[in-house]
């Protein structure tokens, strides 16, 4: 039995390095039955619900995906339209009413610290997809195993993150993961929306250097991985402002041009203007790629959890 | 073959005593399928429809999970937005295309008949998951469960009946089932929201005693099973005569001192304020066990219905 | 491995006699699992993706029923609310995405071209559920189908398409099918509605005789396969006009005093008053067997395409 059956996966700072590590493999073995090409009953007769009180496309359908692709089944709902949360049902009442209907719980919520009230509501694992401002691990997992797959390792490679690292969900919990994994960070932002100081003194507590950059000119040649972010709109009150501040850390072919032969870039998606659509059909995009990293991740996760056969 | 093969479930009074305990008693044997602990296959290639003219999460999520445990598949759709139903397509004819694509329709309607009048336009079966006003015969058949397997029996339990006892649904057809089961029925609530008089004809007929109460102290003593309901903020002109009154009717720890020790207390769900948190901590709360007991009772109807192999 | 393995179907123009007969008799043997008489695990393990931007309860309760039936698993999304689309992710990108989850996509669309579009950014096969004024493809084969079951052949059958054949997206692609294939035909519809030249050049070209009509009453006595569609009231600025137009291509039993004994009347649903509901008891309408067939026919084109075991 592996330490992951039964438990929740509320945030990536709970799961150690060897954790990680245990999910990247795993992962890696999963690519054949995610893909299609081999077939899997591993988790047949097992439900997970995907309790998404706010929409995300991308992360529900790669986790019914994954589940489809082991033979399990999916049954929740996406948006509150309609459900008893619209009648007043508190979060606690809906989990425990869940529970008996499923396995596994997935949760998506507006509120940051709803995945650990719902996981002090039920006995039955909860993984944490996203809830506001707070955690999303699987997405963290998912980039990690982007790296790990394209560089082979985490230390030694100097990862860029650049876009809105102030409020950032997801280069929040990236930082906190590859400051235990070892790499090299660069952080590119406008100086409104800086990595939070507390992040950065974490980096530092963990022995590791970093270097902070508000062009990203200045760093784009040493980089191994270029991890772009959204600049939100919200973020500006000058709409002139916003489109000045984002159209500078654009990425198209022109800024690529100093780049190394073996840069990759990713991207959470959706994306709108951040990358330009001529980077897609360079050898450097990687970001669909990442995308489709999730089912085999998320298979992983769910089979790590539910002690399925693979 | 049973008796129930390809019969539609329109509503709790066309279901004899011994309907009622076949239902009951392969529920229970269901059990360890839907708690996971259990692989079935039974009704695999087989097809429910959902079709939920209005949505009800607790009642689709748990058909869901019944059908999945099962080895089946669900498709249908929640809330007619988008649907042919918009486009003026009659539920005549939203049933006849349905059927083709399905082996089974639950169908969820805000009007009262809607389920019978589509049982009258198909073969399948059709199970009525509520029609407004009318019946939802499987949320009764899943309270009788879990007075059954709590207590043991129906004969010489009191069952108190709390709240809006004049629109509640769900309190007229548990009271019709349990005047043919045995049961001591208790009826509380305010003067303006009564059980109505024919069904207290309906108990008396069947040789039963029953006792009214407008105060919940008065009989909450001699209560076995306490089965608490909304009751809705629209059925009070006056906001303040509503928080008055919902008041009196709420179930908490001080009015549970004179309770019974083997006190059961369920409730449909979702509740609001009508029971304090406080309660789910006491042996009594079995509401949540109720939800889910769903999942089993209607497994053994689609099973019973659809002559799967358990 | 059959010439469909892997293939977009995008318009019906792109098949060939032999492609479309290949479809029929494959659906033909389909009908035992579609309709829940046989089992089959044809597709166990491989995943449809349903991307519908519009919604189609029909067209995709079918597509579910057929993948559902041979064993196959579905995702996706119906409406863009709250997908990733709305934060304005381009349909390229949504592609992209959603072919890392699963085998097979159906789009449906409301802007001509995008099916097409769609097909040129995945290496997936795309099945094109509807795009706008452009192709329904499964919906010609449906119809081809019925037809086909009902008649026998096309060669010799006067099909006569009565509506409005100038918008009427289903008639149009059933026209240059049929053009193909053989049959008669006879288009019935106001003189603001008529079939477009160039498809009435194109039946012309492929060597057939036509006719035109505005009354159905001078050529419903010819008809073998009377083919009805909707009028639309948005086509008609003054509402008595459209009460007055629409009255008069109404099918009801008066006018089918004149029909042969074997017609057969088609509907590609929902109908709105355009069919009389005292039609439905005649042994003339086959509308619901129709949308009935289009379980085996998308089964049939599903399993062709992914190389089922079927």
């Amino acid at each position: 039995m592996s330490d992951f059956q039964g438990r929740d996966v509320l945030s990536i700072r709970e799961l150690t390095k060897s954790d990680i590590q245990l999910v990247l493999k795993t992962a890696k073995k999963m690519v054949p039955i995610a893909v299609g090409t081999r077939r899997s009953r591993a988790l047949e007769g097992r439900i997970l619900a995907t309790l998404f009180f706010e929409p995300s496309t991308r992360t529900r359908l790669s986790f019914e995906s994954a589940m489809a692709r082991l033979g399990g089944r999916v049954l929740g709902f996406s948006g509150t339209e309609g459900t008893s949360v619209q009648k007043g049902e508190t979060l606690a009442d809906t989990i425990r009413m869940v529970e008996a209907y499923s396995d596994v719980i997935v949760l998506r919520h507006p509120q940051e610290g709803a995945a650990r009230l719902a996981a002090e509501f039920t006995e039955k694992p909860v993984i944490n997809a996203g809830d506001g401002a707070g955690q999303h691990p699987t997405q963290t997992l998912l980039d990690l195993y982007t790296i790990w797959d394209e560089k082979g390792a985490f230390q030694g490679q100097n990862v860029t993150l650049v876009g809105d690292l102030k409020y950032g969900r997801t280069v929040h919990s990236l930082t906190y993961a590859l400051a235990e994994l070892g790499a090299h960070l660069t952080f590119v932002s406008p100086p409104t929306l800086e990595m939070p100081r507390e992040i950065l003194e974490h980096v530092k507590e963990r022995g590791l250097t970093f270097r902070t950059a508000h062009r990203l000119e200045e760093v784009i040649r040493d980089a191994d991985v270029l991890y772009v972010t959204r600049i939100q709109r919200e973020r500006f009150p000058d709409p002139q402002e916003y489109e000045s501040i984002a159209g500078s850390y654009r990425v198209d072919e022109a800024i690529l041009r100093d780049a190394k032969r073996g840069l990759i870039i990713m991207h959470p998606l959706p994306r709108l203007t951040e990358i330009a659509p001529e980077v897609d059909r360079t050898k450097h995009a990687v970001y669909f790629k990442q995308a489709s990293n999730a089912v085999p991740v998320r298979m992983a996760l769910l089979d790590l959890i539910l002690g399925g056969a693979e």
